[in-house]
């Protein structure tokens, strides 16, 4: 790769003689997917902005100006050009290797990290104001995608960017897709925008003029008088300028020598912008441009066929196919049953369920509040919605469950996918919180399967349950474990003994069964006591009676979860064995209070953060030799 | 009264002559007044909505038909015409009177209960689907404030209202207000949408038409005609038509014909339609429209003078306006730091600091996630941002606490007012889980002060700290505590030993310390026992070192919180000493695991929730008894 490998910095893209751009371009698309085949990633949404982070990179100079990338699984390229094209780039995604977002513990070109979307025009705001507070004279330019625009947060920076600042560019990345093809009014508007001839009368004109300015041209003069000579038609013109931004657009988001020439006089304007960018989403590769949804985020593939590398032909179902398959049989059988996404659809999924019941499916975009607040009103009038949400998006929908959802006891549904970790993803995307948010909030029932036949009576128990459910569960495949023709009701806050014993009890959630169960048989041969194994199945409300019982007679108890240790599942047992009066030691395994990495597997990761089966073996047994001792 | 008094359900309403609406107007009027000079309330935004709301129970019919009211502080014109103008409505916002919002519970003609911001368009879409799923027949129709359009949510529904329902009504009620004075693009796009020449010709021959029309005339084909005729023109005429809304207005919300007229069309409308009301603030009360930030939502006032009678005139300060003072203090030395609020600005003191140093203020409107991302921004850039929102709309921006501020590290300051009880609101306004929701976040600290000036301290603490700091604290009267000059930096994750013991040891937080002082002296009388009284100060993190000193002395500890029982300070306690091998017993006093109701007093909600003085102090003494019988 001669030329890429001659960059080292975004000073040497501006070093470059623009005749050979088209080149580098290739380079870094061949970069990209070639690393991604081999690690999966963000392999669409970076194909397509090659020519627009080159053309950005051209115009401005990071670190000292502000690039604010929305979601940030964009950012490849601008690694690339920022000195990170090493060996960090072949694990990116992986242990020790590059994040597969942006993060400023990585580079002094990243000033603001991300993960989720429609955070960059806020945070954006937040520097140009800062900027105009210090009196600097930084360029600050977010990035974000049209499906940014389905998120209320950035229609909230969108209504304070003009009275708060001059000088903010945004730059709307249109590819017509979030994870999926983007949905609601914005999308057709936007599509309005790009094809209506009256729009395109504006474009053209101002396209003619500027791609006919030399680069040097006096490009703020031009921005005054084309304010003033359009203002009267302008302000009517878009969406944007009734928000008090300039808009400019449609522009060809593959054309680096027009997309410099509009960043350029971007820089220079005197109001707030918004330059309108199209782009292909998987430009440069086939296989990517015909998969749009499969090549958003693609788990390792073969480059010549597209086809994923990832699944033996006998593995088990995802969990997010097995909730997908499972709610399409119930919502078959009841029409009232619906399911709601939030931009989701195959993650979760629910796109078996789009595929066969599209009356019965509602994907919203990247707007989780309102996805909880339609349930809400959905439930109200006796709908059924099963509202299918990753545990980390779910955060954004806080404040509906427990004002609409909780506090008027509605019976809605939660599937909270990708609970746990999502290794390669990383501290942005793992979902560790939501036992924590969620058992302080009254009424609300949370569970969780240790297999997918037990997912399956769970989704079976939440749809026949009067009042709100959370089943959360992890990112991934399954056990393998059959699913019974006929689901099973499970009664509510009952816990099921899968080990008797009585000197030692396990209470675990999930997955942590199987290690569970491994434990107990390494600690009754070890410590020569009998080990009880019980499937918690509720964080809330807990098998009290049960735990009560078992304790009394106990003398070490253990938790386990894959959430993190403060106010999860172990501190629910800790508080209802105080609340029963009972004093006994009990060790709460669990992710520590910090932030976890991204890592190649959460085998990986649970070796990295103390949670491999010797450590957690090892600190029952120290803990149960002390407690001998002691007495 | 003659009329009011005759109007039991809305089917009175419509019995009416028209003739007769203006004095039934009027005497509502008066009602309110009377009952709001007496109770507080939100007197101003109900005064503005008499004629809007007898129009729509002149036009629909409820509860068959469904009204969805944004926030439903805007309730009370609809609870009088709806059954509920007894003595429940005398002591409405007070122990055993009505709600002062809109809950199920209280009423069948209540399909939707609120109390935060933004909710009602999205609740109302999941209303219409499900009618439109199942086939009935009702009218759907959500009221919302223009402030609403300030709120991302607002925006997410909005995007999805016209490809998922034909049928569906949005009155924007447009009064200019929020709490405060609205802000941002949207009210000037609002009001330029009032005052241009284009949009009042678009209007002015839609009123001319719909004016001329007797009741019963064919609406339904004038809608489809008026759809056809005009589409060219009105596709690119608002804001609401790129998203594909049909938009009318502006409309006289005074002028009862006028809004019937409209209602009856909308009603007829084929597409989701926007009805752009406008209404005063106050209307029919002089001191509310000569001030209607104060009436927004007023304390007791006299009706003649429109002051307010709850201020003694040495009564301490609000723990607001503390905290306003001291920030504008700060800021004024260290022009870094700078003040937001959404919509919140004297409701959390911070209208001191927008007086005093305006540049350093911002009101972002209701728009708690935007605030929050806004501040990361910010701090990015070395501000330091102080965000200032009540415990309960917090709740909103729990996802950026996480994903931005919390990941990140970023020192930002969190105010969160009105922690613990806001009594005469009630559940959707009381801050009883941010301990819960804060303490799983790795990294945050978490602090409450006993007393206003140790409130000083912390606000002082928070921002000479390089870390995410949240201060929580209650509304109302502080405790009269002078402020000393120099604010004192407090250690982080340090208690203060406030009252020696051994054997009981309380740990409390906020101002439940001056009930722990009282139980300790009554404890010691009656039990002969020694009690310690640690003020925690921090909730994370806690100060484990003293509290494991403390736990291997005593017999018996005591959390006490103004929080929920579940996952807060208690259980941080509860963590800590498993943490440290101790087991000791342990009563957490906080409020129950269920909604708390609203009341007149904070005092009357504990006694009503076993939290009142005698009960606690019986626990304790119930369990010390048991404590000494098991040894």
């Amino acid at each position: 790769m001669p030329i890429l490998k001659t960059i080292s910095s975004p000073s040497d893209v501006k070093a470059l003689p623009e005749g050979k751009l088209p080149q580098l371009a290739e380079e870094i698309r061949q970069r990209i997917i070639s690393v991604t085949a081999h690690n999966g990633g963000h392999i669409g949404p970076n194909l397509g902005v090659v020519e627009l982070t080159l053309a950005l990179h051209r115009v401005f100079d990071t670190p000292a100006d502000k690039f604010i990338f929305d979601v940030a699984h964009q950012g490849y390229v601008h690694k690339l050009l920022t000195g990170r094209n090493g060996p960090e780039f072949d694990k990116i995604r992986q242990s020790g290797g590059l994040s597969g977002f942006l993060t400023q513990t990585e580079s002094v070109h990243d000033c603001y990290g991300a993960g989720h979307a429609g955070t960059a025009l806020s945070a954006a705001l937040g520097m140009a104001v800062a900027r105009d507070l210090k009196g600097t004279k930084e360029h600050v330019v977010a990035i974000c995608g049209d499906a940014a625009l389905t998120c209320g947060i950035t229609m909230e920076a969108i209504n304070n960017i003009s009275v708060s600042t001059k000088r903010l560019i945004v730059i709307l990345n249109d590819n017509e897709w979030s994870i999926a093809k983007n949905v609601g009014a914005i999308a057709t508007y936007l599509n309005e925008l790009i094809t209506s001839p009256r729009y395109n009368k504006i474009d053209h004109d101002l396209k003619s003029f500027i791609e006919k300015l030399p680069g040097g041209q006096n490009l703020v003069e031009y921005g005054r008088r084309w304010k003033r000579e359009t203002k009267d038609f302008i302000v009517q013109s878009s969406l944007f300028e009734s928000y008090g931004l300039r808009y400019i657009g449609p522009i060809d988001g593959h054309d680096i020598g027009g997309l410099t020439r509009y960043l350029e006089f971007a820089k220079a304007a005197e109001k707030p912008i918004l330059l309108h960018v199209l782009t292909t989403k998987g430009k440069g590769y086939a296989a990517a441009l015909s998969q749009p949804e499969k090549f958003h985020g693609a788990p390792p593939f073969d480059i010549e066929t597209g086809l994923s590398q990832s699944t033996k032909k006998d593995a088990p179902a995802n969990y997010q196919d097995v909730m997908g398959t499972q709610l399409t049989r119930f919502a078959r059988a009841d029409k009232r049953i619906v399911g709601i996404t939030a931009a989701m659809s195959p993650g979760t999924g629910l796109n078996i369920l789009k595929d066969n019941l599209p009356g019965q499916f509602f994907d919203v975009g990247i707007a989780e509040e309102h996805a909880v607040l339609f349930a809400a009103g959905l439930a109200v009038q006796g709908i059924k919605p099963v509202v299918a949400i990753y545990s980390t998006f779910l955060q954004r929908g806080y404040d509906p469950i427990i004002h609409d959802i909780a506090l008027q006891n509605l019976p809605c549904v939660f599937c909270m996918d990708r609970a746990g970790l999502s290794p390669s993803d990383g501290p942005t995307h793992h979902g560790l919180f939501d036992i924590a948010f969620l058992r302080p909030v009254p009424g609300v029932i949370v569970m969780q399967p240790k297999d997918e036949d037990e997912l399956t009576d769970m989704l079976w128990t939440a749809l026949h349950t009067p009042q709100p459910t959370f089943i959360r569960y992890p990112r991934g495949a399954g056990t393998g474990k059959p699913i019974k023709e006929t689901p099973e009701l499970l009664p509510i806050g009952k816990a099921e003994v899968l080990r008797n014993g009585v000197e030692i009890q396990i209470w675990a959630l999930g997955q942590w069964l199987q290690e569970a169960m491994q434990l107990a048989d390494a600690l009754t041969l070890e410590l020569g006591v009998t080990v009880g194994v019980v499937n918690a199945r509720f964080a809330k409300p807990l098998d009290i009676e049960l735990l009560a019982q078992q304790a009394r007679s106990a003398r070490l108890l253990v938790t386990m979860e894959d959430h993190v240790i403060t106010g999860g599942f172990g501190s629910a047992v800790l508080e209802a064995l105080q609340d029963a009066a009972i004093q006994r030691p009990v060790i709460r395994i669990g992710w520590p209070d910090r932030f976890i990495e991204h890592g190649t597997t959460v085998a990986a990761l649970r070796m990295a953060n103390g949670l491999d089966f010797d450590s957690i073996k090892d600190r029952i047994v120290q803990q149960w030799k002390q407690i001998v001792t002691v007495v």
